[in-house]
């Protein structure tokens, strides 16, 4: 590359974009570990994106309508801190990232979010950033249809690479954008031809243009340093009604020795090819120094934004005082205030009705009534809405010719849509949930992870959770899902008994400003065992007594979901031998662990048989059993002890023995 | 849809189709469940597959060289299982398509490998079968070239729906045989336009022929109920150098009153419309009725596969008596007599230099002997060779110009690394294994489940085990990955301390034949912990005493991989202190609970205080703790209890609080 040209070629730009690199060099080499060859490479893309078009303002990071940017090759966030630096984001002095890398700095290994402001979205799990920002763009066209384009109008911009693309998940958002035609999501491909292993042709020769184009796209091919051509390419990407793929080819780690090549890729450090670099730059400037006359050229590129962002509130002041405070408070992620007696309602007429229904019928139900008074819901699912029950009467269906829709057909693509949630979430102003099979959580479990760590509130509706799901077998029944859930840390899950515990399941679900929820749903029909109302949301305390025993207790019984009748059952036949039994609903043991000791005591005092009864395994029961003043020669559990089987359900609750009579067999086995 | 037409365009054809429609008509209908629509869209392309080109002797099903026919669309599964039953499988007499989806029949709702002989790969999770399909096809080559071509010569087809194209896995599938030019592999899509929501355009509109063509593929656009056609189609692909994809256009349940709805996917059980299906069919026969002289003429089918059969034998025994006994040890997944001798000899040398490693680095040492001595390893990894370890010196880069190579890069492609491993195992003549970092097997889920389920030794080298990753941050660090490993059923999780324990978990996984395994290896250096040499392989015991207490046993620490050398710290303080204390290395939780009872007692006896250490959260530890004649009040566990972060290593154990002495405090705390 002849870096030489580059400079003489366009000066100014030059220099603003190598501030970006030598930033980058400074604080790998101090950090000695990190990636320098992404925000080297894509310095001059993301210059002029922020100098010609993005929308930001650096004193409001959190401003609504600014544009989005992206960063889904985490790997190179020296790209992104520089910007947040350069431009004069509060939480990213220079101090920042100098300390790259360290223990609470903001400037993690990748983009973290929640963590110092103006990171959109935690990235690094490649093809993650890609995904979520499909979803970033639908919420922005749900909301423009609400709100008006007055207050919603602003792009999302992504910087992909080699990795993102080669992603699975990658494919299931960029098919999913190109079917719903977001013209305002707009893609950088850092097209490098370089990955850790090498060029990227040992490994992938996919055209990636014409698979863009494939699945809706409109597609440029540029060279991704020649800022004439990035500011052309991005205004055509704006005007076209499709979304956009920028092909941008770029050199990994240019004008360092290590350019093109696979150790460009990562942190390079030696100091002697560290200055040659800055002096092929023609960078005469120390460490971490970047000269006024180039920051302030930086600091002014807020200027446009600034304006923008000065209209928006002229504009959206404008707005009627309803409008505005239901925009602010679905960004706020604040229930409606008529949310509790809704619940609190709805559980009153279940709980007199008593009808036997599966959950995941009693979701749906329970979604009748809060979509309606929830408008920044989004549902979905992967291809099984009628099985997840996620559609109601009222949402209508998103796509290019209703954007006011609220229903998403996300077809299946289970990691896409759990990816395109988190997006939802980040973007404000949405709560999004979607449905699939529970043992599908393992193909979304990349994207159900992120929603745990960045402290988002996805909701996800998993149904069919058991060997309940009957004939289609083994491949479709999760045994171990709910323990990897559980495993997971800030993840709710809740695995409700009957309608009124779904109600209050849901009312955790969509109250929850900091957690992701997992809904683990019954196919099966499910008696109701909460027959008397509450107006307290029992579940929210995450297990409780759901029947005390008669006479002196001798057992007690724990249980979730589906089988909580079960144990009901059981203590039916216990009670009949004169065997006082309790039979404790947990439906989240993680709000249970949260409850104080006192409460914990009153529900597991120590003492009676204690019987853990699940249509999954084992893992992690043991907490409860031998745990929580229990112990181990009276304690029992019945469920799976591996795979289940192609069967009618019924008959894989005999097989596998998990009835009523099993349970008071184990129960009255320890008694002593 | 035209069906007299196409009756009377093809009337033996139509007839043989027409067996497969109403067998499936019939067992979804006995079964009151199921799906129909799938087999009576793709009959015709099945039926012209068997009868002209698919070479298949229903006497041997795994006969090595047949060709291989993989259902990706496993919901179909009626398709399969009539085929097996008409052609005369003897796993699949009429009595078990009577027996659709019931307890204990091989005819599940889903195909289930490693019940009926015929069934090549459980299918049923989308996208899968086409993954695995790529790993067929690439065992077949690898093969070819150690073999010949006289011996290894055949075909690997796949069924793909709607579904099948939309998950993400099958875009890293097709991408990685698009680069690897996999000319023996065929792939029918069956383009219906049908997916449970509807049609497909309401999710996606990906230009499927373009997309397959980006990514180097042979395409074909066919009408899939022309058996002239699919005839012309299957010979086009055959000689194509590259991998074919023909896309059949076809009718969802055709010549059914649901034909081209999503009702049409499902269970089509009215008993009125199935029999006017039937007479639609011209098929005037009862249920599950045969005629003598279709069933006849689809057993002749078998005939060109035992023929070819018969000479491939002959071919076989030209082979020398070494290659013949080598190609059946690969099949019959033996390791080679010397792998004991070969690690036994490893672990002498590395128990005498005591060299401080990585796990990872370990690993790689380990590989350097056993692939010379095992010529059926094929290693690779996702993007990460050099961070992950895996590939040795010997053996040579897979790719287009060198198919004897037994490196694969998978690229970026977690998930389909995974399935095309499994894909090669279930081939049959392989055993791969692959690399990427512990985190991702969040990536890989969907695939290494299925191994799991289908009883094959995949190994996955799953390195970067824990916060020790460092610097990449939360995204990055596994830790609550151990736990769902160890929930999943039939998984063998390995979490060895050093370079000993390496080598003994690796000669369990290499001589496991119906469980696979899970390496999981650090990033950082670990000191070495195995300094005296013993033959026996203590890690095949999942747990044992590597340090005893001196003096009276006070304490049981319980460790794995890097935390067993936290946990020798820890002992060096307490008997500094006069505590006895006693180290269990762990490696393998699953392996230590097959254990007898004596042996578990004799390493976890009952009294000492237990703290167990490890760098991942404390689910699924209380097994371990609070059972096996442990106590409540005297245990403790040092480790994670939440997500990670990002800085250096060593300062995030400080951080978090996992060193030696942390530990002994644990310890002490808990002696009364």
């Amino acid at each position: 590359m002849d870096i030489a040209a580059l400079r003489e070629a366009h000066p100014d730009h030059w220099m603003k974009a190598a501030a970006i690199r030598t930033l980058t060099l400074d604080a790998v080499a101090a950090a000695n570990s990190g990636h320098s060859g992404m925000p080297m490479g894509m310095a001059d893309v993301a210059t002029v994106l922020y100098e010609k078009h993005l929308n930001f303002d650096p004193k409001a990071p959190h401003w609504p309508d600014r544009d989005r940017f992206i960063l889904s090759a985490g790997h190179g966030s020296m790209l992104l801190y520089s910007l947040l630096y350069l431009t004069g984001y509060e939480d990213f002095p220079l101090s920042q990232l100098k300390n790259f890398r360290q223990w609470g700095a903001y400037t993690a290994g990748h983009p973290e979010y929640g963590h110092g402001r103006g990171v959109e979205v935690t990235t690094g799990p490649l093809g993650q950033g890609i995904s979520n920002s499909v979803g970033f763009a639908i919420a922005e066209e749900i909301q423009r249809a609400r709100f008006g384009k007055s207050v919603v109008n602003h792009y999302t911009y992504v910087m992909a690479g080699d990795g993102c693309l080669m992603e699975g998940i990658s494919h299931e958002a960029i098919g999913l954008a190109g079917m719903q035609e977001l013209s305002h999501l707009i893609v950088f491909w850092d097209n490098n031809n370089i990955t850790i292993d090498g060029t990227v042709d040992i490994a992938d020769k996919t055209n990636q243009p014409q698979r863009f184009e494939a699945a809706g796209w409109h597609v440029q091919e540029i060279d991704g340093h020649d800022p004439i051509a990035i500011d052309k390419a991005i205004t055509a990407a704006k005007k076209d009604q499709r979304p956009s793929m920028i092909a941008c080819k770029t050199h990994i780690a240019l004008g360092h020795a290590a350019q093109d090549t696979s150790k460009g890729h990562g942190a390079l450090t030696d100091a002697e090819q560290l200055q040659a670099a800055k002096e092929n730059y023609g960078w005469p400037y120390g460490p971490f120094e970047v000269p006024d006359k180039i920051k302030s050229q930086w600091e002014a590129m807020a200027k446009r934004g600034q304006d923008a962002h000065a209209a928006w509130h002229d504009r959206f002041n404008k707005l009627s005082g309803t409008k505005q405070a239901e925009f602010q408070r679905a960004y706020d992620l604040e229930p409606p205030k008529k949310l509790s007696a809704t619940i609190r309602a709805f559980k009153k007429q279940a709980s007199e009705s008593g009808a036997k229904l599966a959950t995941r019928a009693s979701s749906e139900k329970v979604l009748e009534v809060i979509n309606p008074i929830m408008p920044e819901t989004i549902g979905g699912s992967a291809d099984l809405t009628g099985s997840n029950n996620t559609k109601t009467s009222d949402l209508g269906v998103f796509n290019p010719d209703n954007r006011a829709g609220r229903y998403i057909y996300y077809g299946v693509r289970e990691h896409g849509m759990a990816a395109a949630m988190n997006g939802m979430v980040l973007h404000g102003g949405a709560r999004p949930y979607g449905g699939t099979f529970m043992c599908f959580t393992d193909y979304a479990r990349g994207a159900m992870r992120l929603s745990a760590l960045m402290r988002i509130p996805t909701t996800y509706v998993m149904t069919h959770d058991s060997i309940g799901l009957g004939e289609d077998g083994p491949t479709h029944q999760p045994v171990e899902h709910l323990a990897m859930l559980r495993a997971t840390p800030n993840t709710h899950v809740f695995r409700p008994a009957d309608t009124v515990e779904v109600a209050e399941s849901w009312e955790c679900a969509l109250t929850s400003k900091t957690t992701p929820t997992v809904l683990a749903l019954s196919r099966q029909g499910l008696p109701a065992v909460r027959k008397e109302h509450k107006t307290k949301n029992l579940s929210a305390q995450g297990a409780y007594v759901l029947a005390d025993a008669e006479g002196k207790r001798q057992v007690i019984l724990l249980a979730t979901g589906s089988e909580v009748s079960v144990a009901m059952a059981a203590r039916d036949i216990l009670q009949a031998e004169g065997i006082g039994t309790r039979v404790v609903s947990m439906p989240c043991w993680e709000l249970f662990e949260e409850q104080d000791e006192k409460y914990r005591k009153r529900v597991l005092p120590a003492g009676p048989v204690r019987v853990a009864v699940e249509a999954g395994i084992r893992f992690g029961w043991d907490r409860w059993l031998f745990g929580e003043r229990g112990r181990r020669e009276k304690s029992g559990f019945v469920g799976m002890h591996g795979f289940g089987a192609s069967a009618p359900a019924n008959e894989l609750f005999e097989q596998f023995g998990i009835t009523g009579q099993a349970v008071a067999d184990k129960a009255k086995s320890l008694i002593k």
